[in-house]
């Protein structure tokens, strides 16, 4: 017997489900080589075990000074100062300016004691050994970086939630922190279900067709950083698609299944994510092309998500609900901001008012700028995705795009 | 003595640099298992061992029919057939259309021999077993999708050079290749000089600073496809440098040399990197803030690029020229377009005439929209990019930007 599908916004579906979710994430953490950390998410706050700088260092090359030294110096009127001595790289300066004194120093040196700016090479001249004409005044704190200007001492300098990229991977370096605790990967239970599919490793009998969905999901949930662990093809009988779904459940953060395309596999699938239990299905029918027939669910504190078997549709819809609940369970805070592309359509595209529809679409460079091609093809036809660059998304209140209109691809 | 400092535009200086490299691809293949193949790029063209769909199969659950039997049907004249049988899924259908027959047609079956279209099942009715009545005529094709519709037997579906996302990953295992010739990843040999900069997990003593750029450039490598390969941290001095520099030259497809900050340290890198061989230096000096210093070289094959010492530098550099190397190393041909967010900009932004400024921002969602906020700091504190989402570029035709203005910003 069909579910009744009552139609969600794509964003309201979103919603309902990560309200589901606890709102602090429950993976536990681990430790793991900051050198490693690439992609992770911190799990605790990391503070700066010391000032950084640790020290007072020159942005230039030039001769460290007491800046009240070189007040009112001019071509005309040059300062005069006695060089101390030069500033080692890597070393204490060994020296203190007493008034009247300079250093040389190196872009990057520790400013020496009592010196409070830095005059660059070029704003003073050295008519004699051991002697500098200071043409230019200098402000204290010239040409300085101060100890703890860029983080002070105990700062939280990264938040719990906190993607690593290279900077923080740099940023974590320069502190010393060799190690992270970092957020699990979460562990995507990932379901087929299909009479009809087959490993890709084997040889399709007649009206078979290899597991697409497995595997572009699982790529696609380690993209987002999660772990896939894949639970195999089941085929559509109910004990069966339960007991594969249960053993899944029990072992997983998230739960992705792949319905049947038929209808009354789909419904299969509903009836086997409602017996995981409650609180159970949240949504099922998404005002969304492809990918209507969407199943939301959360049982106990895990999420399962029933996507469409089609490979387009399932992978569509996976980048807007599967990603989002995995950077949930990692504990990301910051919201997600999709970066686009804008082109012009090449097309007319139709759509249908109150749904969101995702056109697939090529990019072409083209002297007046970005393309978009829609790429046509049915949401059963994986290379339809491969042709393409990226999607468009034909929002609820029209009812389509003309050629020519300016569009944002939001990229693959 | 420094070297004059000829200013080239980034995208000059980029195509200088790319246009003195092998247009081919040199990296040799190697085969991996396609699962643990996203993010590897192709070293070999696809073609499609079989068609896809390697049978014609239904769109929808309902009836296959022949469609000429269902002309001018509807409902006061519904078209009579006999129901011949269900298609199992999974299985050939056993069965051939004699003409006024039917066949049940479940989503994804296969279609019967002489059937040509699949009537919805909710066009039809069935007012006695082994009968229907079709209300709507049919056209061939209709809700079928045809053997090879999604790719032919033969046919090139992926060209050597595609990267591989989720959909390459089910498309490939839809054809049963479940392995696959990519490129190796390129080898990155990174160097990085000062006699201030000492080993992350060593104590720095009094003026010595901790190796950010090591790492962060290895995070940014392996971000971009590439293995990176520390050699370590080598002091100012011109044969150490020279000797480092050759061995890295030696084992690597991409040498990056990031330089002592002060100028005499920037003259013995360009030195250091003459001294590989020819053509030599091609670029030293960008028209570009941060990153001026920066020094573009070939030596031999290998293309060495040298870095400012300045983290922020360091890495602004290394994402225009570092990534765009290892894609052509890759043998990426696809164009690198880069996806933005618009913002507004909360503050004014100064900028110098003839010069590409690229300015770190933070994004901050606000009822009107993204806004972009400069993140101060100098590009000696690699905190400033851990602070930034993005980066906003500002064109050299300009001399800044106004608070209120829209910019686009390239996230990290």
């Amino acid at each position: 017997m069909p579910e009744f599908l009552r139609l969600v916004s794509p964003a309201d579906a979103l919603n309902r489900l990560l309200s589901h979710l606890p709102s602090e994430r429950r993976i536990e953490e681990e430790l793991v080589p900051t050198v490693e950390a690439l992609g992770r998410v911190l799990a605790a706050p990391i503070a700066a075990p010391h000032p950084l700088p640790a020290f007072p260092r020159s942005t230039v090359d030039g001769y460290a000074v007491r800046a009240a030294d070189t007040h009112g110096a001019s071509p005309s009127l040059p300062a005069y100062l006695k060089l101390a001595g030069e500033v080692p790289m890597g070393a204490a300066p060994g020296l203190r300016l007493a008034p009247g004194q300079a250093a040389l120093v190196h872009t990057g040196g520790m400013i020496p004691e009592a010196a409070d700016a830095v005059v660059m090479l070029e704003d003073a001249q050295s008519p004699r050994p051991g002697e500098i004409e200071v043409l230019k005044p200098s402000a204290s704190g010239q040409n300085v970086i101060a100890l703890g200007e860029d983080v002070g001492q105990g700062e939280i300098v990264l938040d719990s939630g906190a993607p690593l990229r290279p900077q923080e991977i740099g940023g974590l370096m320069a502190l010393g922190v060799i190690e992270v605790r970092v957020a699990r990967r979460p562990r995507v239970g990932i379901l087929s279900s299909g009479d009809e599919v087959v490993d890709p490793s084997v040889e399709p009998g007649p009206a078979q067709v290899r597991d697409v969905n497995s595997y572009a999901l699982s790529a696609l949930v380690r993209e987002a950083g999660g772990e896939p662990v894949r639970h195999g093809i089941v085929p559509d009988q109910i004990e069966m698609l339960q007991s594969a779904a249960r053993k899944a459940w029990a072992e997983s953060d998230l739960v992705v299944i792949t319905a049947g395309s038929s209808a009354s596999a789909r419904d299969l699938t509903a009836e086997a994510v409602r017996s995981l239990g409650s609180p159970g299905v949240l949504v099922h029918g998404v005002a969304i092309r492809p990918g209507k027939p969407t199943i939301l669910a959360v049982a106990g504190d895990v999420p399962v998500i029933g996507l469409p078997g089609n490979p387009v549709s399932a992978l569509v819809i996976a980048r807007l609900f599967v990603v989002p609940v995995i950077r949930r369970l990692l504990g990301v805070r910051a919201p997600a901001l999709a970066a686009r592309l804008t082109a012009r359509l090449t097309a007319n595209v139709a759509s249908e008012a109150g749904r969101e529809d995702y056109v697939p679409v090529r990019l072409i460079v083209t002297p007046e700028g970005l393309a978009a091609e829609p790429v046509y093809g049915r949401s059963n036809l994986i290379f339809t995705l491969v042709r393409a660059d990226g999607l468009v998304r034909i929002p609820p209140e029209t009812t389509g795009l003309a050629a020519g209109s300016p569009v944002e691809v939001t990229p693959f």
